[in-house]
């Protein structure tokens, strides 16, 4: 199952996946693709209770999606029905990319980076070189600048730093996007940004099952930003 | 000791009653009705420490009530005084009645399916049947149902689930008083729900002090609100 | 290092003394004195992590400081830049004054007075005894008064009510600027209330380091208001 969501300015792009086997059952007999309004879709999984087993349920050419939430002694059922959209825009096949920068860190640093320099600026730039990347912003009270150095490897790999590249790169991106995406924090312990000249960078989180022992991936969740064409650095 | 209240637009109305054995002591040599601010009186009652002793004390033809909040070490002590209002209102006999239908639920879960189906529409509409009670919300995005099923009997007294009717009922409420009323589900484990035809819906919850291991009710409070005429049952 | 800040009415007026032995390293080669936005400030501090090293560094001459974060593995460094400003005011020389009445009260009592006093009126009358002191407002939906009495010596001193004063003093002050002072409580487990006629209120808390088993002061917080002239007392 995959979905895609544009943020109205059309700048940023949302591409979730999740395979077949993440799910207790799937079935789904042929290709189908729902528009559906994402406001109503998270007002109803807000009503979902933790513990609760929620199916999803969708038929050939209609025009709702029905959400089953069971509590687990099932004297309790909710469904809901959500009424879907015609979407204007064809579902978008991303290429795949091979990025000449790829920085792996914790992704709770990476929100409090983001979320730090907004105090500063409206955008972050992103400097990479072999040792280290360094996030800077600059506004009207100054400047700050956050250096991460690449760590050593085999120790606390959820705490690792690391980074892969071709080339040095420097990037501006608008932070009011960046600490959006980074809300999807709490499902996985490492964020993967990938980056080149002139395409739209990918912030990466993997989604793991809840098997606490073995966690296996069983998705993820793709953000795609462009840079700043007017990057103003600000160092 | 009775209080009643009713909101602005005059749809729903609290009645509230605490036994004289509720407090530790308790005098009242006549009967006095005493009108009086209730944002003025919440915000009073604030003010007083969770383990604080609370007197009460009004006299006759008096213009104001007195409050006094006592610290444990008496140390401390707050006095306070509120003006008291002339009501245009008199106090409500409210006569009993006898429902057709009587379901008792865990307020918790009240409180919950009440918060849940206002992302859904501005009504619910409550159906009772001998087996089940179900709960549905209609509105632009689509439309919600969550059914109870009764709870077996003897285990766990405050997750059950009991329906007692005459004839099943079909009825529609305002959802946002009954969320303001799902407010007072901290007083009581279960709370009680009482309708008949063409009679406001009583929202009840028990009283209980505080002694954990021998809790003895000692008094309620009951909300009280009217159909909606317009029934647009959703299903 | 010392700190001053005026708020933008001139109302009251905040002092904030920081001892060189508190830091781990201190060096100043002579008297600075920095112009700096409080509101900037105080965004890059929220910045520092909780365990963080902070580094503050400010030149000669120079239109700008500079603050370190070094996280305590040392693979993270977060620098920010502040540009200073051109104050209009000198730096206040406060005269060391004796005052008429000194009370002792935990901060967290003291919180809690001008919170739910605040809930009253918009002013607080402090009426000092030799056996206790009273803090009283009046508003339209009544009044409300709080009487702490002295405690008696030698048991937690942290929950002491201590009381010196030489001759009894009442004087109104305005409650939104002492609940603003009121914020610094987390730093200390007693507030200082220092009065004499005529004269600002003082309210200071001293500042402690984190040994947790011998804690040494290394500062204060003092906050200074001119009592209410027009003295509507509401007794």
């Amino acid at each position: 199952m995959s979905l895609q969501a544009m943020d109205t300015s059309h700048v940023s792009l949302v591409s979730v996946s999740l395979n077949s086997d993440g799910f207790d059952k799937y079935r789904c007999d042929r290709n189908l693709t729902l528009g559906m309004n994402l406001i109503s879709l998270s007002k109803i999984i807000k009503c979902a209770a933790n513990d609760d087993t929620i199916i999803i349920k969708a038929g050939d050419g209609g025009d709702k999606i029905t959400l089953l939430f069971e509590a687990q002694n099932e004297s309790e059922v909710a469904e809901y029905e959500i009424k879907l959209m015609n979407l204007d825009s064809e579902y978008l096949g991303i290429p795949d990319t091979t990025y000449n920068v790829t920085i792996k860190l914790p992704a709770n640093k990476f929100q409090r980076i983001c979320r730090d320099l907004s105090q500063i600026g409206d955008a972050v730039t992103i400097s990479c070189a072999k040792d280290g990347v360094r996030f800077g912003a600059a506004g009207d009270l100054g400047s700050g600048s956050i250096r991460l150095a690449q760590t050593a490897s085999s120790d606390k790999p959820e705490e690792a730093v690391t980074i892969s590249m071709q080339e040095a790169l420097c990037q501006s991106f608008a932070l009011k996007y960046l600490n959006h995406f980074a809300k999807a924090t709490p499902l996985s312990s490492q964020v993967t940004l990938s980056m080149s000249p002139d395409v739209p960078l990918v912030v990466e989180y993997n989604i793991s099952d809840n098997d606490d022992e073995n966690p296996s991936n069983i998705g993820f969740i793709r953000y795609y930003l462009a840079p700043k064409i007017d990057d103003t650095d600000e160092s």
